[in-house]
């Protein structure tokens, strides 16, 4: 009999499981320095004033601006030198009118200065005084309390993903601690009578998993967990019994990579039907490679079945797959602008679907140029060769060569 | 004494101390399955041809071509079904002239077929017998053996950084385990009589140490190791016996975070010039953030002095240290094609120098813009709430709102 496939556009299959699939609202508390790449799950406030003292811009003297008014070359305003703040230390010295104190970059400023003058702009005279022939501002070379960040201001918010300057942002107010979603657990069955795991030899008809490996290091890059099963065999109720057991070993998305005959993938979607309601959300998506991607839903746990050609099962996985991690962990995929670039040659395609081309890149003076891989869906080193994926849009029939394209790097 | 400064422009400055650091060329053997991110050291050619068997593309029967040519609705070609190729089997039925072997896609194709028909395009007749209401060519359907790669074939080259569908294209061919560049040991140290640990209580005049976890996490996120060494007093004899230690406990570069006065500075490059020749490279460089960065070389070991500033010592550890991290590795930075995006604020700099301007990014009407945050370098605050770095070349001496620029993720 064969299969009947409704069709759904990407971005609408895209939405209907991301709508289903709810953060995992389940936290762990790290060490702030090794919390680069996870995802925060609360706001989280200044829980003080930064900086906490007044800190000097500059080497040079602290000073109150008013003495300086007027000092130029001809006429230098003369200030005696009554000592110096150590770095590290608070200022044990004052500096009264008329006077200067000797500070250095991000010193901590005596409490009557109000500027300082830079120590390009001074000339030491004797032992104790100062000459200055430039006047400063008040304020000016100071960085006050609180210019960098204000007790109880919003460091970062719920769903962000740390950089490296965040773990500094976090560690300069003395957050050595933060809570972050815990990863989430990604169970991935490569099935199919014909795969063996790569470490076999392959005897005639045999192929290697591979899909399992390529999701598990995206879904990795991504900040989860990739548990990888045994290779499953075509056969409903062993497929049943493994994604049960995944789901009941509390996986929080599971992913069959199912093969690409059309039996496979309608045992796949009776499998995520079996598993639980609502079951199959999507069985089929109007995209190339992709097209029988089944995404589904069982006890609250988001369900993807990928083709078995390993270009679609990438394609499909980075597109979908991905997205369901970022909001399992409760976040948004990564701020990612679209890269555009010039295509280097006409692309058919066909008006309904959304295409996705593995191209290479080349910048050429000064403009990326994006050159389609033409290729079989099958072959994996199309995707090795491969810099991105360009897209060519749902409603286009085709691309020319010379249009700008939108570009997912790879 | 005031220091004297030969700035070199940031190019200039990078080339110097990457012509000098060599590739670390220590290898270590690693399951290819755990190798994403990190750099093959040998080129790899394939060990066999895949696919290995002539695989079908569809679902359908395989036959010899000339048996359907002139087949259509109304005059059919009749074939006779001689079996099936289970997956993962060899076949072991074969197609003579007037029959067709039912095969799945991936499946193995008989030794005489040269062609498979869609199964779309036939009827099954009673038991043994299908119609065939279109023609294929020789070929049509059917992926040939050595398609994806042939026997010998570069699958990746030297130096390549392997991605996910580079660990697929491994293990298709049987390569599970891959030979990478050991991680380079980046040593880190913070200095400064100011900077205290981050869970530390601060006093009036100190200030957490947050440089080195950012250089730390920005060096593994580039595939090195990070070594951060305790925070050092702003004391010569300290810095040098610390510095020598790192270098003799194995470090393949080291960095100093080492203040911001000029007096300390000074200390960072006399530590370099007597840890070995040639000691500093480049003292100071044409760019803002970051002018007091300091370069050097000894024993073999790339050195980089980070002003105290975080924000100078990320950007300048992101523009030059990065860089000499791959060099260690063996290769060059990931291909990252320039993102460009339109000014939304007009910017002041100062020719002769090259200013990186941390910025906001949004897209507004397909086009990306960048919204410059104008900070003080002191604030690493500005860096937490910054999406890129925009460049202002040195050639110029502002940019005005509107036009394009190059901008850098951060």
């Amino acid at each position: 009999m064969p299969e009947f496939f409704t069709l759904v556009a990407p971005d609408e299959a895209r939405a209907r499981i991301l709508e289903q699939a709810a953060p995992l609202g389940q936290t762990e508390i790290i060490p702030t320095h090794k919390a680069a790449g996870r995802t925060l799950c609360a706001d989280v406030p200044s829980p003080q004033v930064l900086p906490e003292f007044r800190r000097s811009a500059m080497d040079g003297y602290a000073v109150q601006a008013q003495d300086t008014f007027g000092a130029g070359d001809a006429l230098p305003a003369y200030l005696k030198l009554a000592g110096e703040v150590p770095m590290g230390c608070a200022a044990a010295v004052d500096v009264g009118p008329g006077a200067a104190v000797l500070v250095h970059t991000g010193g901590m400023l005596p409490d009557s200065a109000d500027a300082v003058v830079m120590i390009e702009n001074t000339q030491l005279v004797g032992q104790d005084e100062i000459e200055v022939c430039k006047p400063v501002a008040p304020g000016e070379n100071v960085i006050q309390v609180g210019e960098d960040i204000a007790l109880g201001d919003p460091i970062l918010t719920s769903g962000h993903i740390l950089r490296a300057q965040d773990v500094g942002g976090l560690l300069a107010v003395g957050i050595v601690q933060v809570e972050v979603m815990r990863r989430p657990r990604v169970a991935i069955f490569a099935t199919g009578d014909e795969v063996i795991e790569p470490y076999l030899p392959t005897r005639p008809g045999q192929v290697r998993d591979i899909n399992s490996y390529i999701v598990a290091a995206l879904a990795e890059r991504a900040g989860a967990e990739a548990v990888r099963g045994s290779i499953l065999p075509d056969d409903f109720d062993t497929l049943l019994v493994s994604a049960r057991q995944a789901l009941d070993n509390g996986a929080d998305m599971l992913v069959l990579s199912a093969g690409s005959s059309v039996s496979v993938r309608d045992m796949t979607a009776d499998v995520f039907n079996r598993l639980g309601e609502p079951g199959v959300l999507v069985h089929g998506i109007a995209t190339r490679p992709g097209k029988p991607t089944i995404l589904g839903m069982a006890q609250g746990v988001p369900l993807m079945g990928l083709p078995g050609n390993p270009v679609s099962a990438f394609v499909q996985f980075a597109m979908i797959g991905l997205p369901v991690i970022y909001r399992l962990l409760g976040t948004a995929p990564p701020k990612e602008p679209s890269m555009r670039a010039r295509l280097a040659a006409n692309i058919a395609s066909t008006a309904g679907r959304e295409d996705y081309v593995p191209c290479t890149l080349a910048e050429q003076d000064g403009e990326l140029w994006a050159e389609p891989i033409f290729f079989k869906s099958n072959l994996i080193f199309t995707l090795v060769k491969a810099d991105g994926l360009l897209v060519i849009p749902l409603d286009k029939t085709g691309l020319e060569a010379g249009e700008w394209v939108r570009v997912r790097r790879v």
